[in-house]
């Protein structure tokens, strides 16, 4: 089998990652795949038929290891998925987070940028950027202006606009994306489904507790996708993807957390109190938000194909 | 004397600085200053009359060296002028800058923050930030879109979100610039109009040279305003701007760099050639830029007081 191509794969042992290999190996992709990051991955990367896949332990924020990795990998395309990604843990160490999104990103264009090479790189981008908006104003295009109102948001905002400008003056070939909150198996439980997802089957598999759960405020409405369209669309864009543009990955419906967790009650045939954990509940948080899917489905043929139900129930299976 | 106010200065050892100290003396203001750098200054602090002025070394990249001078200190103003300011430079050194403005000025408002500290921030950007503009948009508002075309650029939006988020979300008491060019005494040659007036005192003062200077493209249109016109704006957006709002310091006037070179020739009764140096000509150069300074007139009564062939003949002055 004669590999087609060399995907380098920042934030490699995270969950996008994983399923990002499984749709490779799923659509009998001849790849090699090198994968960075801090830490191992959980999962198993040796049992492909199709997908090569090697780890390097690599720290974004040396530009001299990353330098070594890219000059003699010399991928084709970049995968850019590492980020410090939690909105909640960016008010409690802004820092942190601001040097996990940014100046990583930075580091990994500038390096591309000195090599010389070519390749096409997509960058991750979060529908947070577009902060607290209208609901007249949804489903929120591309052209809909960037008010970040998070630390996490504005070092989302400032990875685009290190894009753009890297894009625009030197040429490079990137793609960006504003992907809007993805869930699935895997995903750590630091994020909301997740939560949902873990504590619900405890509650379900403990008859004697109260069947109560803690959460922040969940009357916010969010426009959920599944991580198994998100890394179909990433690869769509790699392939068909205009350089210098950015879309929204979204499925262009909105559902607020409440009814999240009473779909999954649902599925668990079980009823479910609520109640609030202040520290939960986030500063300025944002109350609606839905995107719109149409130029990434015009531009590279690409459908989200999975219900929210479906990915709900893939979740609690995960957990169970 | 009763000292009035305190006043932690970034970027000290910068020339800014040195303007700001001298107005403050000029208006005999009873203040203590603390300036911060990584370098001391190579001006005297010690001899005002009315200024009470320490300089102490410190890395702002240093979370725990900052966190001590302001918890011991307690300003009540922070004037925040520390920068990698060159957007020349910061092609050629994207990852320092981005590092030495963004990054820097997070440490800042995250340490005042944690602390509880109570003061007035004043956010120092840049111009820049507007990106390429068109003509018909001039002069520019604040209200303007922002699209930054540098690394530099990038890293003053940055900066600007993150006050925004600051003040939305904890209520930082942070007022902002978008300072256009400003010139005088004592800057540092590698910016454009200290650089010219560096080269022409040079030729004038060796009559026997070909009076050539070395120039990047000398069409583009600027918006100078005078460093004492600047620092005055500071202290009155520290007396007078409003939380959270955004103010540009211009002079409302645009000339182009020819003008410039044209003007300080005169004054200097000599005729010039320009040679084009074109590693002075920057990718994707913002061709014509003009600032709307109503805004900050209208809160707080600042006008710019001093021309620019007042400012040149200032500055050839400083040069002779």
């Amino acid at each position: 089998m004669i590999i087609s191509d060399r995907f380098l794969v920042t934030g490699f042992s995270g969950f996008v990652s994983k399923h990002f290999l499984d749709f490779l190996e799923s659509e009998k992709k001849v790849v090699h795949i090198v994968g960075i990051d801090l830490f191992p991955p959980s999962f198993n990367i040796k049992n492909f038929n199709y997908v090569k896949c090697d780890f390097l332990k690599v720290d974004l924020l040396n530009k001299t290891e990353l330098e070594k990795v890219i000059s003699e990998f010399k991928p084709n395309y970049v995968l850019h998925l590492a980020s410090f990604s939690s909105v909640a843990l960016s008010w409690k160490k802004p820092v942190e987070s601001f040097t996990n999104n940014t100046n990583i990103f930075l580091n990994l264009i500038e390096t591309i940028h000195s090599l010389n090479l070519k390749c096409r790189i997509l960058s991750v981008g979060s529908s947070e950027e577009y902060g607290n908006v209208n609901e007249s104003e949804l489903p929120l295009k591309e052209t809909h202006a960037l008010k970040p109102n998070s630390p996490y948001a504005v070092a989302r905002v400032s990875q685009e606009m290190l894009s753009k400008v890297y894009a625009d003056s030197y040429g490079l070939d990137i793609v960006m994306t504003r992907s809007f909150n993805h869930i699935g198996a895997y995903q750590k439980d630091i994020f909301v489904v997740s939560s949902f997802a873990k504590q619900l089957t405890h509650l379900k598999n403990n008859a004697s507790e109260i069947k109560e759960i803690s959460t922040g405020d969940t009357s916010v409405i969010r426009d959920f996708v599944d991580v198994r369209d998100v890394v179909k669309a990433y690869y769509l864009l790699f392939k068909k993807g205009k350089a210098g543009e950015v879309y929204n990955i979204c499925s262009g419906r909105g559902i607020s957390l409440n009814d999240v967790i009473q779909i999954m009650a649902s599925i668990l045939d079980m009823s479910v109190i609520q109640t609030i954990d202040n520290q939960l509940v986030r500063p300025n948080d944002i109350r609606k938000i839905i995107g719109s899917n149409e130029k990434i489905k015009l531009d590279t043929g690409w459908n989200n194909a999975i219900s929210i139900e479906q990915s709900l129930n893939d979740i609690l299976e995960y957990y169970k």
